[in-house]
């Protein structure tokens, strides 16, 4: 039944073709492409040419004929096509960590005197460490309200608070927020929204500027699949562009680099928000690896990531019942990202054990096994091979081998 | 004459046998390898697993398996061992401008109390740009003193000053100034110095434990020819590892990281330094690239760079007399970087005819050609046809067709 139900799906997938776009290892199901994506097959081919051509033989005058000047700006705005984001708005450089860092500061300085930044206590901790650190410089309290209660505390105190720093979906649970009416609460404040779009960007339909957004960042490298530890990016609304004034003031945001001025002038724009040389091999890894969109519509994928989600929580509900697993990913379809995580008290063997069966998840302490939905790559036989394996190892005790029990620095 | 002197210095060169190490394009002059080194022959490969194995097949699992994980630290060893720093002191990633901004920013916090930051007219402008953000974060004075007046400054009122931020070359003349002595006067003073080593890493011997250091920055894509962009780097002494109090507090910092943790705690030693996820593929190239220094001193760069530049000057004072050009560079090796500017009132069109011959320089506006000198790959022989075709273009003229009279965006 399940084996039926998945091969219809597939056969009526609009996006089945797009599973061509990557090099997937065979014999591999890949649920983890929330951390780091799978590798697109425009990307070798680019990275080739930029070690090769660009570097070893163009070598400096690549900076002018093979755009390496104009490259952050130039892959912002491709992502920003996928984040709701008109052009001129995006940039891509650096790490999730800086962009969050000099993008958060800069939007509590356009709120002078609000004592109060708010952030989520389930956010990634690097967005919590930041907040905080943001707040030691500005003076500021770092308050971590709940995303689901944010808008009451906005409600009730939000002329004190500068920034309400959140993300649409939990980075463990995958629970999906509503982005619009966070920001509208924002708003009404006359406080800034600030997005982390990591497990969003590439993933559902983000509509930036539709919603009003202030601000956002995110990470290249897990749904957008730009590579490990690929470039980050920061979106700044247009009408905060003349007054965003941050931190990490690198040249390549100066209004005239060229003439080595001693004095900071930024640049007009998006330019602005460019800080240090960016990473061009990994920059031209992302830039190649967007083009797996071309063509694509977010709500195909949103659609299909759906499917897959919701065709995982049936297979599960069938085929894991009785055997000590628990749904922690909301079933409602407006409430879900594009991942499932499930809840064992066995969860690192179980999730070890898959990944020795070439089904690879990840876990987060202490009992989450979670699971990624790429849609662009992912089929419905893939999930219900997932979830069958899974049955299979809690069922024959597989994952309690000794082997699997030791634990490796990275999970 | 000087094509015998060039002859017999190249046969002498020790080094001869590194040039092999690198892929250099057929008929070019490489002299901008302080803007962009050139390609190092281990990197394709290098770059290639990384993509197609270490992504593409072994996917999340290389955090564990391929050294992912440990990849800046390990890198920032590598980088150690070129500038006088024991192991567990240097960590690669991320861009210059932001680990300038990051250590900066944490050494003025081990100095509270006191209230000037002094950094160099002639530095580069993101490291003045930066000195002025953390002033204004910290509410400190930045007081631009030349890096021949700063022992004196710091002698008169060094009890006021938090941080001395200097770099030991001059990035437009190749002026080489003595950190030592600079480095003395601001332990006198009770200051801290901090060290921009990007026209210094892979030139020449730098000995920071040996002249005891505070802090250091540099980038990767210079001298250490690791790529566009390559990752940057930071050295702390390890005497302020465990008071290093930085900003840019990113998770892979986190002294348990996956504990997940919505509290900051600081790992001990280098680790704490570490901010975001590193650009992976432009990792492995830097790391690839140090492998050209393997087995090679750092002493006979030192005089092989020395007999390049003064070969250079030489040829200049015979071939150029008379041609409208004056040496920005000093004459004094004690006092001379790994590069030599000369000044000329129409040195960007000189450059672009030089280019357009295969004999790759860059400017600095207004008046500067500027050469830079990598000595694990250039000859004395590339020197001196540098020289010729300068000279050749200066009497002909060729540099005022008017297709070299156009100024693209980047020089």
């Amino acid at each position: 039944m399940l084996n039926q139900r998945a091969a219809d799906l597939d056969s009526a997938d609009p996006l089945a073709h797009v599973r061509g776009r990557f090099i997937l290892p065979e014999d591999v199901v890949y649920l983890d492409g929330n951390s780091l994506g799978a590798l697109p097959a425009a990307v070798p081919a680019a990275v080739e040419d930029a070690v090769h051509r660009q570097w070893g033989t163009d070598l400096i005058r690549s900076w002018n004929t093979n755009g390496w000047w104009d490259a952050p700006v130039r892959t912002g705005d491709a992502i920003g096509r996928l984040i709701g984001a008109a052009p001129g708005q995006v940039v891509a450089g650096d790490s999730t960590s800086v962009q969050l860092f000099n993008t958060l500061l800069a939007a509590a300085r356009l709120r002078p005197g609000r004592p109060l930044l708010l952030t989520d206590p389930d956010h990634f901790p690097t967005d919590q460490y930041i907040a905080d650190s943001v707040g030691r410089l500005l003076g500021l309290e770092v308050r971590r309200v709940p995303a689901r209660e944010a808008a009451a505390v906005l409600a009730a105190e939000g002329d004190r608070i500068a920034v309400a720093a959140y993300a649409p979906v939990d980075y463990r649970t995958g629970e999906l927020y509503d982005m619009a009416a966070l920001t509208a609460a924002a708003h009404t404040a006359g406080a800034l929204a600030h997005w982390d779009l990591c497990h969003a960007a590439g993933a559902l339909p983000v509509r930036l500027d539709a919603i009003g957004a202030d601000f956002a960042v995110g990470c290249g490298y897990k749904y957008l699949s730009g590579g490990p530890g690929a470039p980050a990016f920061a979106y700044l609304a247009r009408r905060h562009q003349q007054t965003f004034d941050h931190p990490v003031t690198g040249w390549h945001g100066h209004a005239e680099p060229f003439a080595m001025s001693g004095t900071y002038t930024p640049a007009p724009g998006i330019t602005r928000a460019r800080l240090g040389t960016p990473p061009l091999l990994s920059l031209a890894a992302l830039e190649a690896a967007l083009t797996a969109y071309d063509g694509v519509d977010m709500e195909d994928v949103r659609a299909k990531s759906l499917s897959l989600t919701g065709f995982f929580q049936d297979c599960a509900d069938e085929l894991l019942d009785g055997l000590g697993f628990t749904m922690a990913t909301p079933r409602d379809p407006a409430r879900r990202g594009s991942q499932v995580a499930l809840r064992h008290p066995e969860a690192y063997p179980l999730v070890a054990a898959l990944v020795a069966r070439g089904v690879i998840g990840d876990m987060r302490a202490p009992d989450l096994l979670r699971f990624g939905f790429n849609a662009l790559y992912l089929t419905h036989a893939d999930v219900l091979r997932a979830v069958e394996e899974l049955r299979d190892i809690a069922i024959s005790g597989a994952h309690r081998a000794p082997a699997l029990q030791e634990r490796p620095t990275v999970t």
